[in-house]
């Protein structure tokens, strides 16, 4: 049974239309798989720059994520509304979701559950999944009892807009916390929180669709971090099974708790004596999935869109003993070009995969590349040696 | 070594547009390849109905095959061309190349060499691959000797525009023949052929991808006509190694004789002695190559996209020991609708494309299953009973 909409066309009715907000490269990689089931696309654009998708489909709408009004004008010409970023209000979105009729997965009620990091992590906490201890920072004479508590240095985050590191402060002491805290906006009103810093010996990362017919979990990965971006994936995760299938039933008891409909990932932390922490969630496509395009069996694209669909979820088996997927980020500032391509090219087990975006910049999400191979550390050898060779 | 293009981006600068020339679904799937490696993409589109392809891009051109201006309009508009049909004058590309420096794949020379049917059989005679016993019938006084040198009943086709049997009639006497030849326009002064009947036990077809970095040959695969139309390609074809090692060669030679830079098709009719005669060319992607996107690991529209760009081709490797695709025609008239599809997506090995077309009409392709399996005859049986349940 396909969902049903009402007053809006099921997905394999003709002229089907599933509307991003957001046109970067996740939105991409699903449009794409959003074509394959004869689909049409639309895209909501935040940037002043053309964004990827925007290449890709004649219905470009353009505003910023907290327009309501322009949001509404977007969604009155979608059936069905699915989201590539996490920086938007629910509330906006409920609002969107009532006044056109037009569904938004994952839901306003889901979003709102993990839309600041406060409500986040005790959502996750109250549904018995551990995470490092954390505090919201209402003012700064709360900044020195967290540190007793829990030990310096520490990290201060802003509950709302962070990611890849934007937004995060380690401190060492009261005197940065206060800094810290101003820079984060603590004497503006928004939320600042505190959190313990956790000692781990390895990031890893679970992948899961979730609708009504079912709950699916990738592969557990093991995620190697620059700068707070990732730059490696290393599929299986170089850990005992025992950690992999822990970590597994974790992400799915996560997407359980805030009754996710999509595609989510699931960050975590393993620690010295291996306990598995929930560090971040992503309600969307992630960068940690990428790998599952030639990887696994149905990618995580794929199952986005079956997901927000109301469609049987896809078989997330991986298809070799071992993936790796590099981030090709901007090595130059200026319009895009990439440089050589062809020795990827000529290697039967990469995929290059490219964005698409018109400038490039240092450290840029430009592209990626997935090796699949039959042994995890040939692989990733394998894979460093022409990731290093591009110029992008 | 990418490729050089006098006054037009590489393939991996930002913007590089690939222009399609036609917009359905075998310029769908090459264009989601070309999204895959960064492209833009443009349509040139001549039917009066949106194509597939229209949902797919901001860069729509209009007109028929035959308007220079509206192409050489088109042409300024893309780095790059290529085609989705063959129903093209060659001196007409030509000169849209010569006027705009675009460069169009395959070639209007390679192009000129198989643009009737008359030529195309014989540059391939001249190559000395096997082709069925042809004439130009020039008048018809001409019909009753090729009739009783050959024998009746023999096949009357016209020269240009045919496909998927549309343009061919079976002839019994030179009566049926005349009027046969006067339907297809012989009164006209278009160009009419006659071709023997040749009793085969089966149908082959390769898909060839050729430019200057090299020539790569697809598995041999059984295609299954119903009607003049591909309903059913089954791979590897159910014949001995010899002989699809012998089908693959003639392919490639074929491919050489028109200098083909671009993915080819070439279908066979083998005989009872085991003789392989080519019967028909199409200088693009191809029905009998659908199978590759999940068969292979290098799809024939990535290899499309590769050889066109002067790009190494991709390895076309088997991925599974058997591969079935069969074509889901359209079932009925009106707005497209593809009911049940949940029972084709719950199968990890069965893989949907629908290719976004609006309307339906009896007998219209509207979309392909490819299932993955061990054994040809199983996966055979699979196939067909899940395409039957599948009404679109």
């Amino acid at each position: 049974m396909t969902q049903r909409i009402p007053n809006k066309r099921t997905p394999f009715d003709a002229g089907f239309t599933i509307g991003f907000i957001g046109g970067g490269q996740l939105a991409r990689m699903s449009a794409l798989q959003a074509f394959r089931f004869g689909m049409k696309i639309a895209v909501y654009a935040t940037s002043r720059d053309t964004e990827p998708v925007e290449h890709m489909t004649p219905t470009v709408f353009r505003g910023n994520l907290n327009d309501e009004k322009a949001l509404i004008d977007f969604a009155k010409n979608c059936d069905l509304i699915t989201l590539e970023n996490e920086f938007l209000d629910s509330s906006i979105l409920e609002r969107v979701q009532v006044a056109t009729g037009t569904p938004i997965f994952p839901s306003p009620k889901s979003f709102g559950l993990i839309e600041d990091k406060l409500t986040e992590k005790q959502t996750f906490k109250d549904a018995g999944i551990s995470v490092a201890p954390f505090r919201h920072i209402k003012s700064p004479s709360d900044l020195g009892p967290f540190g007793e508590e829990f030990g310096w240095p520490y990290v201060l985050k802003s509950a709302k807009g962070g990611y890849d590191g934007y937004g995060n402060t380690t401190v060492r002491n009261t005197e940065e916390g206060m800094k810290a805290w101003s820079k984060l906006g603590g004497n503006d009103g928004r939320t600042v929180i505190a959190e313990a810093f956790v000692p781990f010996t390895m990031e890893l990362a679970v992948m899961v669709a979730r609708n009504q017919t079912g709950t699916v979990a990738y592969p557990c990965v093991e995620s190697i971090q620059q700068g707070h971006i990732c730059k490696e994936i290393i599929v299986p995760a170089r850990v005992p099974e025992a950690i992999q299938v822990q970590a597994q039933e974790l992400a799915k008891i996560a997407g359980e708790a805030i009754d996710g409909i999509g595609l989510f990932g699931f960050e975590f932390f393993l620690t010295h004596d291996n306990q598995i922490l929930l560090n971040e969630s992503a309600p969307r496509p992630h960068n940690s999935g990428h790998y599952t395009i030639e990887g696994c069996v149905t990618s995580q694209f794929e199952n986005h869109i079956r997901a927000v669909c109301g469609l049987p979820l896809g078989d997330t088996s991986l298809l070799a003993p071992a993936a790796v997927m590099i981030n090709l980020l901007g090595t130059f500032d200026g319009p895009a070009k990439a440089r050589p391509v062809t020795p990827i090219l000529e290697i039967s087990n990469a995929h290059l995969h490219i964005y698409g975006k018109s400038h490039s910049r240092m450290g840029r999400k430009m592209a990626h590349l997935t090796v699949l191979g039959a042994d995890v550390e040939e692989t990733l050898t394998q894979a460093r040696q022409l990731a290093e060779k591009i110029t992008i």
